[in-house]
């Protein structure tokens, strides 16, 4: 495989004008998508709208003329089909964590009886902490975070277990769970399910509503490119959504916000899982950066980014000075999601070296250098180029200059 | 007083210069700025830059090169001066909703052995909510939302009321509590205080640190001018940081977020009360809409204010036409916030027929014409030509046109 095979790929591909969408340095090999998703040109140019047109000309009244009043649902509704949901169960709102929070108590109190929050040690460090922090609230005698390896979880479905709550894809090694089976598992065993969509949406297809998942959270800056600290979305699949409330009865969840009345009255539907004021500048520029999906069907994100992913296996294991990396997790892609990853005990220095040479990945403890496939911009040729560098930043040793090894706030 | 009597006011006025940093069209009087700040200029720079240089050019390297990790303690640190806040006790974070959670279950777990949470029937709906969520979710034994006449709140301080929970100037009458005596009162009684600033940050001078306030939150797109939905700030008191963990447990509190640890480890201070990732665009905007205050006395503003608040009264209460306006609430000005109402049964359509001539107030249930006084941007010849439109509003029955009824969804 040669840089020209990667050229030929580039221009048969279907979806490669959909880069034009981004804002993207020349030169540049953005693999950290699945982190922070890149500008999407409509997004800036919402943002110059809502920032000097909505809010610095017609101000307050911005909450009519402009809906701002609408976007929580707007932008749910725009998430949805990448979900696989039908309208009226997603809205955007708050941060995943937040959310969590909300649908966890929200999931204890549809399962009465049952105490248990089943989840994995390779869980997403925020969704197991939202859990204990719920425990801590409300006694351990009505939640209690249970930790169990991935393998054990069919086992550990045992008559106490009120919610399975697992990431869909894993943050560190990529790998992805069976959300059909495990779903069908924790309902013959009694629980709910809980997924958190983080590195899922926009990146694989789903089925909430065909696999009959209770809830849902994700997250609008990875591959939804919402920007940093995008609002998140959560789901309720409909039968649930009237049966309970979510404790974080904000006045933007009410019935009628602007009676101003003493006593919370949840609004029907999804919207009552709303909780306070929508950062409208933030979830104005999720509602812009989701139109691209009018132009994308994700089947064919997800088979370009097998493809992809094949690519930069093949490059790394047929190099040899790439030996001394070793794949993260599963080999086989279509139980993977869009990311992929290599052990090496040197993997901080080495990717600090390949963002000094403008191929952004990140790093996740202990040893793993992760990559983003991101197929909405990402070509094959910046595949073959990363890993060019790779070999070059390896093969030569340029990782050791004791720069590369000084860490970060964040990594 | 007549109009050239305003212009010399305002050409004596020490604070006149500051209105410059706002973008206000020419020609529009706004009287809703406790309701949406306008656009500071240097806001819409910052924006511009985050959005374009940051996040289009620095992508996920801004987190450490342009300090967004860092974003919700600087920010909370330019709000504490306007608090009366040593450094080290105000975060910027959420929602004020999501924040009056946390803090409420703080509250409830540094007073054990108490249950009540006290407020008043004239708070803001979104505070009473959030405690009636929590008590529905901890349970009526644990939690209980009890709600008084504001002149009942010193008698019914009894031994079961674990915090005291008010709205320091309230959203419809502007009438203003007395902070001081009633944290000392609530002390007595072996309360916690929780103040909810929405109305008072950037409109009052507070001194949370000299009254021994336990707890505080407020909003960021009032008087604070951070932008549509800007995100809230909270407040909790050095001495009771590390005394109690708050319940939304995110990985952006934990001491060491990206260690990514199973276990839920809070982070010292004022820090463990963040949750989720933080919005950075819209709290970027907090951050540069706050440097005004670096120009500002907050003492300076507050007598603006009443001399604004006075002219208003004056105007119409000597203008012929207005007979039909009553005064809402408290009239010594000095224990009032920073806004001015009218009762009218039309006020509703009083109002619409004034937006309609570029004097922008709102509507409050069930008959208050609000006007927000904000003086880094107001002029005395706004008010002037303010009262003048009213007054040929009223005088003539403009607002009579049945369109200026029809009722908008955000009022």
């Amino acid at each position: 495989m040669q840089r020209a095979d990667c050229i030929a790929l580039d221009e048969a591909d279907s979806l490669a004008g959909l880069r034009a969408h981004f804002r993207l340095e020349e030169g540049l090999v953005y693999l950290d998508g699945n982190s922070l998703g890149p500008l999407p040109h409509a997004v800036a140019t919402r943002i110059d709208a809502v920032v000097n047109n909505e809010w610095g000309k017609d101000l307050i009244r911005s909450w009519n003329t402009h809906d701002w009043i609408d976007l929580p649902r707007k932008v749910g509704e725009k998430i949805a089909p990448l979900l696989g949901a039908a309208p009226g169960q997603v809205i955007c709102a708050d941060s995943t964590s937040v959310n969590l929070f909300k649908l966890l108590a929200a999931g204890l109190a549809l399962n009465p009886g049952r105490r248990v929050v089943m989840s994995s040690n390779s869980n997403f460090p925020t969704d197991l902490y939202m859990a204990q922090g719920l425990g801590q609230l409300v006694g351990e005698e009505h939640c209690e975070l249970k930790i169990v390896d991935d393998e054990d979880i069919p086992a550990a479905l045992d008559n106490n277990v009120a919610i399975l709550m697992l990431t869909h894809v894993d943050f560190r090694s990529g790998a992805m769970h069976d959300m059909q089976s495990l779903t069908r598992l924790a309902h013959e065993s009694g629980a709910l399910v809980l997924w958190d969509l983080a590195h899922s949406a926009g990146a694989v297809p789903l089925a909430l509503d065909d696999f009959e998942v209770d809830m849902a959270v994700g997250c609008g800056y990875k591959f939804l490119n919402g920007g940093p600290g995008a609002p998140a979305f959560l789901y309720v699949a409909e039968r649930h959504q009237d049966k309970v409330r979510q404790p974080l009865a904000g006045w933007m969840g009410h019935a009628a916000p602007f009676e101003f009345k003493t006593a919370y009255r949840p609004a029907p539907g999804i919207a009552g899982f709303a909780a306070g004021t929508p950062a409208v500048i933030s979830m104005a520029a999720m509602d812009a950066a989701l139109d691209v999906w009018q132009q994308a069907r994700i089947e064919d994100v997800r088979s370009k980014s097998i493809q992809l992913s094949e690519l930069f296996r093949h490059l790394v294991e047929a190099n040899p000075a790439l030996t001394g990396l070793e794949w993260v997790g599963e080999r086989d892609l279509h139980q993977r999601g869009s990311q992929v990853g290599f052990h090496h005990p040197e993997a901080y220095a080495i990717v600090q070296a390949l963002i000094a040479q403008d191929v952004i990945g990140d790093f996740r403890e202990p040893d793993i250098m992760r990559f983003g496939i991101c197929p909405l911009y990402l070509r094959f040729v910046d595949v073959f180029d990363a890993v060019a560098r790779l070999a070059d930043i390896v093969g030569k040793g340029v990782y050791r200059d004791p720069g590369f090894s000084q860490r970060s706030r964040v990594t």
